[in-house]
């Protein structure tokens, strides 16, 4: 694996400008969240080590806990094969969903055949 | 967490059809790769039990492991709060990248500064 400064030149924008982020406890390895990251947001997570997003529907810059106070501290930003995505191992502070549950994913999941189940 | 078939209904698709899926190993926890699905996808996937994808470059579905034998088979599809990204624990056959690598985000990472990454 290369880990370096430059890995971010490889990182690939969408039309609008943004990648997909998906955040996961570093610790847990709980998956938390996915959100977008514009380049200036990924510049600024990572000089500031802290997640700092792209909000779709206010269209501004969105720092993760500048309201709630549940930030994320960056300990791994991975790039997938092709470029157009990042995953993201944070120290958690407070949980990471605006519903209060630890992961955006705790609220619900779909059931798969009961036989599909059993493995 | 609620747990029912007609979760599937909470899935909001975008303006393309599409909703990214991000795949998880249900063993490791390890974050395997992203990728998109649409209706007919999610529904392949939940009524097979395998993961099945719409494939933006080639638009056309693709069923993970029809070429290279490296099935997933799904545990558990997880919504998050706003219902707009899936969540997808899996039992994998084979490593999910076609780089021969178990996951699509071992090839590359961004460093973040060393005073960041101390904790």
């Amino acid at each position: 694996m290369s880990t370096n400064f430059s890995a971010i030149n490889n990182v690939k924008f969408d039309a609008s400008g943004l990648v997909p982020a998906i955040i996961q406890s570093f610790d847990s390895k709980r998956v938390l969240m996915m959100a977008w990251m514009s380049t200036e947001s990924l510049a600024l997570t990572i000089s500031s080590g802290q997640t700092v997003f792209w909000s779709r529907s206010r269209q501004e810059l969105w720092r993760k806990g500048a309201t709630s106070g549940n930030a994320q501290f960056v300990r791994m930003i991975e790039i997938d094969c092709d470029g157009d995505t990042l995953l993201i191992q944070v120290d958690e502070q407070g949980n990471a969903c605006h519903t209060g549950l630890e992961s955006c994913f705790d609220t619900a999941s779909i059931q798969i055949a009961d036989e599909l189940a059993q493995s």
